[in-house]
């Protein structure tokens, strides 16, 4: 007997790669996507409603509600950072797609999230894929949040590796600073998934070509909007392929074995030049002076991932028609 | 015909590792010490002076000029930060020496510094093992001072590791967070040796009892002082040997063959929970945005370092009698 699906909300600011995830997740049998949370970030959070409605058309399950996030930072005085230079002016690559029929829930994606976690206590695993606002919003409203919520696995961070955003900071953490070390101290079961490991997961020009001969409804709509993202890779990195972010942190819920982890706490730095840089204590030495880690709740953090097989699966199942 | 000595100035906070770190300098044929300069760390910068006579009146080499340095630093309102629970009340293993009979010399370190490298314009090296102030300073008294000096290769920073005052920050470098960046900044030949680095460089308890059966002078200095040293390592990282910051700094200035580097711009968080933290922009991704690192000079941070032989030379050199 197959064990009952996980189930999963993705908290989403789509984006090319979080369609991809999306996706993904709809084609995984390990997982029950149960709502799509929405965030700025690719986008700003109006768009990212809109997208998230539309992809849910796209897949033909508008079954799955969508409950709209923050507009805001929940640090102060942030401006947004969008991400439209990576995912195009619409998110989608610049594709102009019909409105969707569909609306958001009347609830925010906050009280979504806390009221998700309480009617399932231990079994509801949250998917962040963008910055990490209405995690902490639900982390805010309630205390019993992270007790009832399952795991946070979080695509977000770049452990001791140069940032995306700037040399320290990795968009979505950079996005609200403040929200994420909520996030990370706030003791419930959380697995962070940054750069440092999905700059190893590459879909490359080769892969695209057989994306685009397949007959898969997922496959064709994909090679539309990826486009601008292969684009933005080989302009920003001098590479022909494109870093699958979000499908790798969507895979590390479905099946935590792809990637290895470390433990230890992590906080955020709010301030200054490195502000949304994410610093790991290992604990190999002990301080004799109280700092900021000490007695901080361990989280786990991602180390390696089994790249081939995220690529495998990630062709596979796009691939199915 | 051998090559000329590199001429020298050891600016120190003796210290155990600079005890060791000045001995063998004074043994290392391929470097001529032309002074040392001093300054708070491991000690006060009165103490880390009179240690400095001190450690020359054991080497018989008072004819070596020792300029003391700054007793505050440059960054505002930072109370310093002494490491005597590492190296002992007196810095050097609480062995209670006899004050020197020598004293420093009038000029300050940071106008023996732009003394020195103007009347020697591309010869002289600079080994900063402790906070870097004095330096700092003397890129502010003159601005030809990081045009006249050779190189300046300084014990700092935790690239991509963990720090060892907190999981953020190196010593040296949180000692005065400011000079730190205004030296990494100044456009200088600057070589950094990390803890990244030196954590791989580790004198057991089997060498100390080898250096404790010979007959070399400063070999049976350095064995009375250690034992608070390996204590402390002991303590905070349940090892049983020694980390050499300062020698493997002082033989990366002797022979930069020992180690490999790798270049980029370095800025230094100066505020927050993370101040002090060293943050090397590796150009793997051109930011679209302008950054702090953006036309920030390149400096050299050294990655590996051959620490066998980094051990061997230590060794052999200090048992000489």
């Amino acid at each position: 007997m197959a064990a009952e699906p996980k189930k999963i909300i993705i908290d989403t600011d789509p984006g090319i790669d979080d369609a991809m995830a999306i996706f993904l997740a709809l084609r995984s049998p390990e997982v029950e996507v149960i709502g799509l949370t929405t965030i700025y970030g690719n986008v700003y959070t109006t768009l990212a409603t809109r997208n998230a409605l539309h992809l849910l058309e796209v897949a033909g399950r508008t079954d799955i509600p969508v409950a709209e996030g923050s507009h805001v930072t929940i640090t102060k005085g942030t401006k947004l950072r969008i991400a439209d230079f990576v995912h195009g002016a619409d998110g989608l690559g610049n594709q102009n797609f019909d409105p969707p029929k569909g609306k958001p829930i009347e609830q925010s994606a906050a009280a979504f999230l806390v009221e998700q976690a309480k009617l399932h206590p231990g079994k509801v695993t949250v998917v962040a894929l963008g910055p990490l606002t209405n995690i902490a919003l639900a982390i805010e409203l309630d205390p019993e949040f992270c007790k009832n919520i399952r795991q946070i696995v979080l695509l977000g961070g770049a452990f001791s590796v140069n940032g995306n955003v700037n040399p320290a900071s990795e968009a979505n953490i950079f996005g609200d600073p403040e929200a994420a070390d909520i996030v990370f101290t706030c003791g419930a079961d959380i697995l962070a998934v940054g750069i440092n490991v999905t700059h190893q997961v590459v879909l490359t020009d080769a892969d695209r070509n057989k994306l685009m001969q397949s007959n898969g409804k997922f496959a064709q709509y994909l090679c539309k909007i990826l486009e601008v993202y292969f684009s933005y890779h080989q302009e920003a990195y001098s590479m022909g392929g494109v870093y699958l972010h979000d499908p790798t942190a969507l895979l590390a819920a479905v099946n935590p074995s792809l990637l290895t982890y470390t433990e230890g706490a992590v906080r955020v730095q709010t301030t200054g030049i490195t502000r949304g840089l994410t610093l790991l204590y290992n604990k190999q030495k002990r301080f004799g002076e109280v700092t900021e880690w000490t007695d901080k709740p361990t989280i786990k953090v991602a180390v390696t991932v089994d790249a081939p097989t995220v690529i495998k699966l990630l062709m596979e199942r796009l691939m199915e028609s």
